[in-house]
């Protein structure tokens, strides 16, 4: 007989979930309504609002999606890609690539720009790309690398694509709330997130925002686009303009709750200062583990502060050390992806996640675990390192 | 400044979502944890069982799409139909419509069935399409329209489509938990339903199964499914087998838990009893609304429990008296769809919506309002009619 799933208590600093906050639990909890209740509708406009804040931007489309990140991608390239159109890739780790198999199933032509696993990506070789093929319509690259940590130049990629007359796909699922990000300053043409990572939500759900070119795109095009679920022609329906809205899907009401609040939160700080409070937990984690002899996968100047790929010590066993951090201490923290795998950890600082109580439990936990596993890290050195950070500010 | 979103308490009798247990609501409020925690994988493995037990399958392919009903659909078209297959589609309400949209963006082509909206898929049509179209590869068609209340007869158009070597795609979002469906018995190969009708859980999430007849066929695709977040053969990779999961897409956790509670509520109670409990109530509901002298749009003989397609009386003012009930009384009941604007309301009796105090509350909020306007119903008969049908049961 299977009974009611009372989850263990967890820190999350993995690559996401991030910890959630018990405001936006108890939001997602608060009674089902209809998806076409006029206060449903006014929260709608409500959260569209939050996130216009929150991409800085205002894109009329701008809006969540009604499933996880990856459906946020989606989105954009089966509205924006139509058969045929060539695209310019870059790849840099995981989410690259799967921008790749994005393009090449909406029947377009992905120009893969390569750059190494915790590499930013190259500006140089992306003009060489467009110089190669200077009827490429679409520039397509992760703005912060969540397999990685490395976080690539979005503004200047995006100034090099408006050069050539190219619109910009960007995955910013890591980097919303967590990393300066400017849509319209930028001039971002298509954009995508989560919930789970910076904004600190449950996971499910995708914010994108399309600029006015993006959709004239979109509504210019010849095929369909393939997906009915993920047409923004037909979602915008329900989600557009003010007023009546027309049925189109069934909105997933408890979860825009949580993003509501979760957003509403995000403003209540401030943009500037999360980004802020980002960096500034993110140089005590680091003053930690490089005092315990950790190093770290990324470049200081390309190091995403929600996302640390760190060096796993040698003859350390990987798995071990994450399974006995959660059975131990409820932390969860990240394995490496790929070619990573077994090579690093990736310690996420995300949302309510970071904060100056997670840090110190991370470090002293991993200190812990390490010393006991016999590994060669440096005892007794990481809090204060951390704490010499955190007393400089005070 | 937008603040916190607190929703009006509202009783749901309309085409869905239903009312969701505080049980259901407090489990999506519990502390999220990550999407490959151990804990968590295994109540995915218990979701699951307790989804092959709803849809009475023991199909290995049945799991929760991460997204709502509409994605679920997307999830079976874009898997199944490979450009160029001849899909015979049924349409006798709005989503059979939806699915000549899916057939057609996956590259196939329907040849359509049409019944009146309100009638129930036509055997006889849907056999002379066979004969006329001997190479269809896929017979599909919904079980429960939500935009009519009419019920088709699954299990002898799953029967034709076996004769006819053809596989079968059925729409089961409303039917799922509230009326008689029997995927392994039927000889279903692909359903999917929503998780915001008769489970009474949050909307968000869509439940499918696959046969082994239909993961064969997507198997030997020879192009590639489309979507890639909607691909079952990825996604099997996180939801499949035993042990160790893959990475796909971070799966909307809280959700989860919300679907998981859900589903353990509908096991405690039993799946025939629930079936039973919607008949039931629409019973008691049709005894007072024919007695204040409103009539069915549907057929008696396919006339589905937990979604009632009334007729307006005439002269009524449709979206006031919708807009009282809601302002008044905190009672959602949902309008026509197409055609049927103006024309019907749609009273849903779905999952923990379908009891006793909702069909009271229902029909005197519904008679106060239309006396109150002057409309020209039987007075003072309605809970009397609804009180003999509990009384004899009692």
């Amino acid at each position: 007989m299977i009974t009611s799933f009372h989850p263990p208590i967890r820190t999350l600093m993995g690559p996401g979930p991030s910890d959630v906050s018990p405001r936006v639990l108890e939001a997602m909890a608060r009674p089902t309504i209809g998806h076409l209740d006029p206060e449903f509708v006014r929260m709608m406009d409500e959260i569209k609002e939050l996130l216009k804040k929150a991409f800085k931007t205002e894109n009329e489309l701008t809006m969540p999606v009604s499933a996880p990140g990856s459906a946020g991608m989606e989105a954009c390239f089966v509205n924006l890609v139509e058969p045929g159109d060539k695209v310019i890739v870059c790849q840099n780790g995981v989410f690259g690539g799967r921008m790749k198999e994005n393009v090449e199933r909406a029947g377009g032509e992905a120009v893969m720009v390569m750059d190494a696993w915790g590499s930013a990506v190259s500006l140089d070789k992306v003009a060489a790309a467009f110089d190669a093929h200077p009827d490429a319509a679409i520039l397509a690259f992760v703005h912060a690398e969540t397999s990685t940590g490395v976080s690539s130049d979005a503004k200047a990629l995006c100034a090099l694509a408006q050069e050539r007359g190219a619109l910009t796909i960007v995955d910013a699922v890591t980097s919303l709330g967590g990393t300066e990000l400017r849509v319209d300053e930028w001039g971002i043409d298509a954009i995508y997130s989560g919930t789970q990572k910076c904004l600190s939500c449950a996971p499910g759900i995708s914010p994108i925002s399309l600029s006015a070119k993006a959709v004239d795109k979109v509504k210019n095009r010849t095929a369909s686009v393939q997906s009915w679920f993920l047409d923004t022609n037909l979602v915008m329906g329900y989600w557009g303009g003010e007023g009546k809205r027309a049925y189109h899907h069934t909105a997933p009401v408890n979860a825009l709750y949580a993003l509501h609040e979760s957003l509403v939160i995000l403003h209540e700080e401030g943009i500037e200062k999360s980004w802020q409070r980002h960096a500034f937990h993110h140089q005590a984690l680091k003053a930690g583990l490089e005092a315990m002899g950790i190093g770290f996968l990324v470049d200081e100047a390309n190091r995403l502060p929600q996302l640390n790929s760190v060096i796993i010590p040698e003859g350390v066993d990987d798995a071990k050390v994450r399974s006995t951090l959660l059975s131990e201490y409820g932390l969860e923290i990240g394995a490496g992806l790929g070619d990573l795998a077994g090579k690093v950890w990736r310690i996420g600082l995300m949302g309510s996640s970071a904060n100056r109580r997670n840090v110190t439990l991370c470090l002293s936990a991993l200190e812990s675990t390490l010393l006991g596993m016999g590994a060669s890290v440096k005892a007794g050195k990481a809090l204060q390192a951390a704490e010499q950070v955190y007393l400089q500010a005070s």
